[in-house]
């Protein structure tokens, strides 16, 4: 077999100068060298060879000699750098045969359930892409309908395999993970300091956005640097406590952020896949502690507390077996926390509450105590009820900030823009009343369609949130551009749906509706 | 909202040549003045929008200017086709609103089952293309696990619905299917013309094939034009009684045409899916009569009894919804049938069967006689048990081989090449015995890496069968190949796994095994 694969046709690597997200992608030219084209487009899946490496890869083709020519195979971005060799190197390219993990995939979809070697295998081959996203889909959705209780276990235990294991010398490591959907949930960024700046070690790792307009590792890199690896994060938690980094750079679970990057496009959650994800970031994170909140509201993830109910003794049962102490809590999730949506917005609401600034928004703060409280609990020297107190104390004497100011120095600064976007436009009340409800949903979306979160000025200022009265005319609240373009398409989305519901006025005591 | 979207910065069309399959694919510029292309790529769909016309697609980046330009949207091959613009004109592209129907298919993922309305918004987005190929697999996926009766009967029906109805005037109009999977089974081009022979009309249309190395359609392709459409379908049944076109072409199951091109690559098939997908089909080609032919074998799709006990109640079920009368047998799925696997290979079996050649594979003949007694027997004036009489009566009269050429003149000539590949491989036998299996799979995947269907004459002639004796250094098949990177990968792979299992002599009465 070896001389038959050395004495065949070898392609030039070239570079095809385009972007094809998480997928990688190859073109050909139709008259290849190494085989007809539309021989390959049969398989459209192919294998790069290139002395022991191999690479897989979906297939393009072209007729376009200037982009790949016969006798040369072009990698578009994250192939190129993927396959990590120069431009100009040679390469064999045969039709690939899929991973062998693909077929206890098939065996899922016909309904078997499997076991940990064959989770373990779909797991590292979906850590090295090698599947395409079509298969990642099939396996996401494949493993949707059901999941085993032993599958539930064998996914988290791989996924939290596949990637860096992070290890603590204390005996508490508290941490704390929010299911999203709320915007302006910046919590994290107001309870890290308060716990550190109480002593507990809480290494906070966070997402980037994916569908929303701001994760908490974008929101944090408008004050920090977040791209910290994990030697370097330890460092920064042995001075400070805690940090505020981006999870995606410690690669604390590799596949699960392909996953992620799978089905939030396709909006598709099952609570079995959320659990796993959750928990194999927080095992390899090495927290013992480990702080739950669930917002509950129309257009959050979980709709109802029944569901809520159901997602907590998942999280308990895969805590109790990987050894780490779940506590899950349900919030208010009717609508955004604090009054900034998009980066800079939201670091200015958590900045404030840090500061005790009198205009901070008490939603913000309030749920960033009552978390904090919970967190703090875990730690044997304080009395049980105490948590509260001792977190609003640690924010009222300015501890918490002196404390955030400390990770954001050591984390040191990062080099992108602060400025706000100054194209704005208010989207004003339409009528008299009391707001009564706000869709997060489309409140995304628009921050989203602003620019948030790839520029960290563009977003949303709420001026109202439930139960507050409007006049006609009033602003209910301000998109923040920097393009017209941007802007433009943001009006035109807010005019079609504001986000906002507004409901009729109390009426006084004797007061009849007209 | 109309002035907004009218005062948008447009694009002007450019095309990218690059062939993406299924999908539309667009490239816009990382500096595009539309909008940031990083602030599209959160939404990875785009929609195009010209006038009325619209369209999804997906969004690949570039920085390269001479590819797409800030003011330019390249269109990939099948988008450029589809939006059918021409290049130069201009249009407003903004982020995507997922298709409404796709929240159905989360229902379905979450267990829900669906109801006629909204499986029949599913199939009009699918066949208008306005699924990306992720959301078309987590359809298919999402309903693979589970379909309710009601499901299955809406889902075939909107495709049924979905593309071409043909009507015939006879009260009987019969067909047959093969669940294929078996290579070098070609009765259909036996059954036919026996039938047609006969006088019942047989109205055939086939697939071509997607991962296997040949359908009907690209064999009968070596003998005729197959690319006809419903109006002169209708013109050569009136004239021949039968036809054997390409189902494509007459597009009568858009949708299914789509969700095969996605399952056959994955290696997905579910049964409702199949019964979905050729009751459709069936259903819109107006056929009254209809034989299904389930081979089974190891490595076919249905592999016992059983599961193909299972699929035979769900066609009569849904045949009987529909009004069409279903046979469901069971056929030997053990090896290829005929000898050949390939187009030209295949036709070249064909022919030796309609024309009683004596070195005709028989048991191609043997299938296709009791095939076509089975459906012979649908017309009221033939005898109860006269089928196969009268089935070999028309084959060894000639009278067959006179309707082939009939439907052949009334098809016309197609302009495919007719010769076999001139460069050959003869895979040996390694040991003396008994031919005991042939992984119709393996077969499958040497032949299309040999280049078949593409290559007409590419492909495999099996020179020994289940059954035979073998010598060592005997030759087992022929690979037939056009270029030497074919032929040196199907060698390649066929000494990797011959596909061909071989077994002990049987002893004679005495002997004992060294």
């Amino acid at each position: 077999m070896r001389s038959a694969e050395t004495n065949r046709p070898r392609l030039r690597i070239r570079s095809v100068n385009l972007d094809t997200g998480r997928e990688n992608v190859v073109v050909l030219s139709r008259q290849s060298k190494a085989l007809r084209a539309e021989i390959f487009r049969g398989f459209s899946r192919v294998e790069l060879r290139c002395d022991s490496k191999a690479m897989l890869a979906t297939l393009l083709i072209t007729d376009d000699d200037t982009l790949v020519g016969p006798d040369e195979i072009g990698l578009a971005e994250p192939a190129l750098r993927r396959f990590a060799e120069p431009v100009g190197s040679s390469v064999t390219v045969t039709p690939a045969t899929p991973p062998e993990s693909l077929e206890a995939v098939r065996s899922k979809i016909r309904g078997q359930a499997l076991d940990a070697r064959q989770i373990a295998a779909i797991v590292q081959d979906l850590t090295h892409y090698r599947y395409s996203d079509m298969e990642i889909v099939a396996f996401l959705i494949g493993s949707a309908s059901f999941m085993t209780s032993d599958e539930l276990i064998a996914l988290t235990g791989a996924m939290a395999g596949a990637g860096t294991k992070l290890k603590w010398a204390d005996p508490i490591v508290v941490d704390k993970h929010c299911i999203g959907g709320i915007p302006g949930n910046r919590t994290s960024m107001v309870v890290v300091p308060i716990v550190a700046a109480h002593g507990l070690p809480i290494p906070k790792s966070s997402s980037r956005a994916i569908t929303s307009p701001a994760g908490t590792a974008d929101t944090m890199e408008v004050l920090a640097r977040v791209n910290v690896g994990a030697e370097e994060m330890k460092a920064i938690v042995a001075a400070c406590n805690g940090c505020l980094v981006w999870g995606g750079h410690v690669n604390l679970s590799p596949a699960d952020d392909i996953l992620i990057s799978v089905e939030r496009p396709l909006g598709v959650d099952t609570r079995e896949q959320m659990v796993a994800s959750i928990m194999s970031k927080k095992i390899a994170a090495g927290s013992t502690h480990l702080l739950i909140d669930i917002p509950v509201g129309p257009s959050t993830k979980i709709v109802n507390s029944a569901e809520a109910m159901r997602l907590r003794k998942l999280f308990e049962f895969v805590g109790d077996r990987f050894g780490i102490a779940v506590e899950v809590i349900t919030t208010d999730g009717r609508q955004p926390i604090g009054n900034g949506i998009g980066p800079i917005l939201e670091a200015q609401d958590v900045m404030a509450v840090l500061a005790n600034e009198p205009a901070a928004p008490t939603d913000l703060r309030e749920k960033s105590l009552r978390l904090a409280a919970h967190l703090l609990e875990y730690d044997p020297r304080l009395r049980g009820g105490a948590g509260y107190a001792r977190a609003r104390d640690l924010l009222e004497s300015g501890a918490a900030l002196r404390q955030m100011h400390k990770i954001i120095d050591a984390q040191g600064p990062s080099n992108c823009r602060t400025q706000l976007g100054e194209l704005t436009h208010d989207v004003l009340a339409d009528r008299d009343g009391v707001v009564s409800g706000i869709d997060c949903l489309q409140m995304n979306r628009l921050a989203r369609t602003a620019g948030a979160p790839l520029e960290k000025g563009a977003g949303i200022r709420l001026f109202k949130k439930i139960g507050d009265r409007v006049e006609a005319g009033e602003p209910l609240y301000r998109i923040y551009t920097f393009g017209s373009s941007e802007r433009d398409l943001a009006v035109t989305n807010s005019r079609a749906a504001t986000g906002y519901a507004i409901g009729n006025l109390p009426l006084l005591p004797g007061e009849t509706r007209p």
